[in-house]
């Protein structure tokens, strides 16, 4: 099965750009009047007719469509400190997007060695995992910010479970794993927060708990910071098989 | 904390290989008399005193040791089919070591696309990986063998828990998922086998089936064969949290 990405639903027609008007058109050979499967990023798929087959601008009219295709049971938001290298961090996106994330938030840390990162390349990444694993909608990838205006943002309050994983010793703080606290809750709205390479800071951890993050590790291994990432999309996504 | 490797352990000496002992002298500059903790890849750190800071074959004298060291509460065969892209296939070996992997068997199926794949560079990484997780262990990568001569090695009768992942539609087939599967048995001895892309043959399926192998899915989600084989290995080491 092929999906194509619509940057533009407007009535019955479906509008592709040129990237995937050229895929549609060029690589698959697609002509006017072959059926087509569309999305439109937002959770719905469209079941479509080839209507315009122009490489750079291609149409398709609307057949049928489902709502909240290929969804998951769960909003999960992902915060996340980009790594050092950017293809461990665009593998996190890859693979949290192939698992079903909703929200992902690059944090520059108090500890982080990468304090710019671009989304755009990311952004291609999240679609065309999307498509791969055969899902309508596509994570939202926001522009990155600093963990402390990210804790103090009314919207991060939204999700009913909030946790922060973080790894520096501090026995005043008893952290259970994250799997205890999934079986311990039916919240289905989750945001998890993943440090840098370097940690949380005691400032950014204390500024979490007083915001209601609840401390937990991802078990006893040491994960690289993108394995971690991987891992808490992997226990929500898990939890509800 | 910065971890060595020997290959070899005899009686109160741990040799070093030309790598290591390049990394350990001439990179980190330590020399005789520094205190180093080497792994011999089989379960125990050796906390020991660099007696030859020698760039290509350095020794260290054992102090102290601990047994099983950075070790999990299973024991996990993983056998995955190689990915036509030998990257992704490194890089499920290097996040299945983080997590906690025992042994990965590159299994080649009939509709594999590889049907040969070299084990060096997934050794190296899994060596690498061992390390930076802070494993005295490292997992067995053995030689690739075809799905149905693994299926029939009574080696691959040792599990007693042997699960295997498919997605063609053959609805006299029920399917659980890996974590019902899981939290129904209290097995330890884990096997998971993960197709190719084109998926296992009929007649593979059917035979692991006849050899006690149990049909899991893995969730709603169409996972590459990499993203599928880390879950597997997420599934079991998230359990045991």
């Amino acid at each position: 099965m092929e999906l194509f990405y619509a940057y533009e639903v407007s009535g019955r027609f479906c509008q592709l750009d040129a990237e995937e008007s050229g895929h549609c058109v060029r690589v698959l050979r697609h002509r006017t009047g072959d059926a087509v499967d569309v999305i439109d990023g937002l959770g719905t798929l469209y079941h479509c007719r080839l209507t315009d087959d122009s490489p750079k601008g291609a149409q398709a009219e609307i057949l049928s469509e489902e709502a909240n295709w290929g969804g998951h049971p769960y909003h999960l938001t992902l915060g996340c400190c980009p790594t050092k290298n950017n293809e461990r961090f665009e593998w996190f996106v890859e693979k949290a997007t192939e698992l079903g994330v909703d929200r992902i938030v690059p944090l520059i840390g108090e500890h982080s060695e990468r304090k710019v990162y671009k989304t755009e390349r990311a952004q291609r990444i999240a679609l065309s995992a999307t498509k791969q694993s055969l899902k309508a909608r596509i994570p939202e990838i926001v522009e990155p910010m600093s963990v402390k205006d990210f804790l103090v943002m009314p919207d991060s309050d939204r999700a009913s479970l909030k946790l922060i994983a973080y790894c520096f010793e501090d026995p005043s703080i008893p952290r259970r794993s994250i799997m205890d606290v999934l079986r311990a809750s039916d919240a289905r709205d989750i945001t998890v927060l993943i440090g840098p390479e370097g940690d949380f800071s005691p400032e950014e951890a204390a500024l979490a708990l007083k915001n209601g993050y609840r401390p937990i590790h991802l078990g006893p291994s040491r994960l690289r910071t993108e394995t971690a990432a991987v891992t808490a999309v992997e226990a929500v996504y898990l939890y509800t098989l």
